[in-house]
């Protein structure tokens, strides 16, 4: 696996139950799947020679980010490697205008968009405010994705992206009612499988909670998102984890993202489902047949709350409150160096069917507050 | 953990969810925890300095053996480590005569058991055969019990073990109606949490199949052993989890073996309950409050059938037949050589409150089955 993060780290989990041997390629012996795996190489996803010499000692290569250069992935395919997802995948991560305009051409529902690169073009484009404008690969400063408000605000976004040499497009601002994810696995040799479909909810862009499945979805909304997302597994010739992340609005669902791994809609599998997002993601880059995507439990929720850092670097002090308050919360930590607002770890809390759905986001909430901040009530 | 056998490598697993950093002291770069674990010292624990110096690279030594000499666990303790369990509760593992002694002392019920040194011995012990003879500590040629159906065959054993210099006792033959296992943990500062009962199935002494729990064990029982249990684990002081294998009698239970760690009978857990045993040994050895012991899935059985080797070394190769006719099925695969016979993985099926027992140990014996010969009726 090409990147050391905490989606490698969950995945050499993984890889220790299905006695595979696991190797990561990390920026240094300190990233979170480096502290965990036995076979390390420390190198760049960046160069090409590093990545090949990588994959000189694999069967098959794999990625926990999107940031491999696809000339890098066509180069390494060239020479004969097994790379899943290939580049012809992920090339649509890397370009999100590639993305919504293979998506719409394939008829699946995304939200109106246009690439933009003046503020006369985002006037043209939007009868109003507030309006979405996106970085088409990367971004700078941290950020992707900026919504404003006025033309005003507009004009300040496209100058300094022009600054950074950053390509934009505008999307329309959808009132979304809830964001929800649908994840699929797709085999090498073409198999699928389709999970539960969560509702994930964001504070300030970033992934704070995961309720799965997401609650009260209409059975035929939920069949209709697993569907899309098999269609785009199979329409872009993903293999691995594919997550679709989806505007549910009051006329439907919307296609907002992909991302081809592991992904934080899928973190709640490894407690709550019969087989993880990570194992099935080895087993479909290996080509092995999938595991079962249904939850551990019938009938019963699965919460996982994301444990963002706070000003305290010592979570592990934490642990015993959080441990000693709820027997049944799962801590995850993932070895990171605790920087303020900087994904370290989740909790999770699998419910049984008699448990409330808020009783479970109310555990898990606070298992995760505590750690962050030392009290059950920090946001 | 001292030992680098497949106890360390499950317990490797649960310390990347803890974000603990997890060392092993194993015989050699190739044992089984050894190839997924990223800190790896290799060395002897019967040597006295490799322990010392590996332990000074650790906050709390633990162990997937019990064969660490006991002298080596108090220099150890003396120089100020912390070994948990301690050789106090160890060394009841390492003696089995003392083991009864202590037992019987606390007025645990076990079958009756004398030293014997001769075949009088034997002969004035017993009023009829069979009789079970015992290694007091270690054995030889892989064994270390005998089951002798006359007093020429007792003879046999006898001087056998007395070439070996192995000293024995005798104990009665339990006519047992099933064997048990009760697990607990019990962590550093006395908190004990007890695993569901199991029924354990031996073929030739040599463990196939764990049901959790127990099929139709009568409460009063249930809690029986597992009091018991939580008993020996507090009147020994063992700190970690305490494996107590019971036999059932028509008159009720008697204490068989004790282990002082994760234990095979506790392998249903990682799949089937909300705290693994791995996730628990550390979590009891570091000093965390205990997780919750209770199964996933409220109502159901878990069914876990050990996989032996067989005849032809590459497992792996069967792995995508398994896989494709159960995907619900867990297999864990060790990385061990195959050898006919040697424990190198199992196989885990976690049921729903809907699902027989019986439908589950027929999925758990055909992978485990086809996964050792090739076919699922193999034995």
């Amino acid at each position: 696996m090409v990147g050391g993060g905490q989606l490698a780290r969950m995945t050499a989990a993984a890889a220790v139950g299905l006695g595979v041997t696991f190797r990561v390629l990390a920026g240094s012996e300190s990233e979170s799947a480096a502290l965990v795996t036995h076979d390390v190489a420390v190198g760049t996803h960046l160069s090409l020679p590093d990545l090949s010499k990588f994959a000189g000692e694999c069967d098959v290569i794999t990625f926990d980010h999107e940031h491999v250069p696809t000339e890098h992935l066509r180069a390494l395919e060239a020479a004969g490697v097994l790379v899943r997802p290939g580049p012809g995948a992920l090339q649509y991560t890397q370009d999100k205008l590639a993305m919504r305009e293979r998506l719409a051409a394939l008829g699946v529902p995304v939200p109106r968009f246009a690439a933009v690169s003046s503020v006369a073009d985002v006037t043209d484009f939007t009868s109003g405010y507030p309006v979405v404008l996106k970085a088409i690969s990367g971004g700078y400063d941290g950020k992707g994705v900026w919504v404003v408000g006025s033309a005003a605000e507009a004009e300040q976004v496209v100058n300094a992206a022009a600054g950074h040499g950053t390509a934009l497009m505008a999307e329309e601002f959808v009132p979304f009612r809830r964001e929800l994810a649908a994840q699929v696995a797709r085999s090498a040799c073409r198999q699928g499988a389709a999970y539960p479909v969560v509702e994930t909810v964001q504070v300030d862009g970033i992934c704070r909670e995961v309720i799965a499945p997401a609650p009260g979805l209409s059975p035929d909304l939920a069949v209709e998102a697993q569907e899309l997302a098999l269609g785009i597994a199979s329409a872009l010739d993903v293999v691995g984890m594919l997550a679709v992340e989806l505007f549910e609005t009051p006329s439907g669902i919307l296609v907002n993202e992909l991302a081809m791994r592991p992904h934080n809609s899928g973190h709640w599998t490894i407690d709550g489902a019969c087989t993880s997002q990570f194992e099935q993601h080895l087993r479909a880059v290996l080509d092995l047949p999938l595991g079962s995507p249904r939850p551990s439990v019938p009938g019963a929720y699965t919460v996982m709350a994301n444990l963002l850092g706070g000003t305290d670097p010592d979570v592990y002090d934490r642990y015993i409150h959080v441990m000693a308050a709820d027997p049944g919360a799962k801590v995850h930590f993932y070895g990171k160096e605790v920087r303020p607002g900087r994904k370290i770890g989740h909790v999770t809390v699998v419910g049984t069917p008699t448990d409330s759905v808020e009783s479970l986001r109310d555990r898990a909430r606070r298992a995760a507050s505590y750690l962050r901040w030392g009290t059950e009530d920090g946001d």
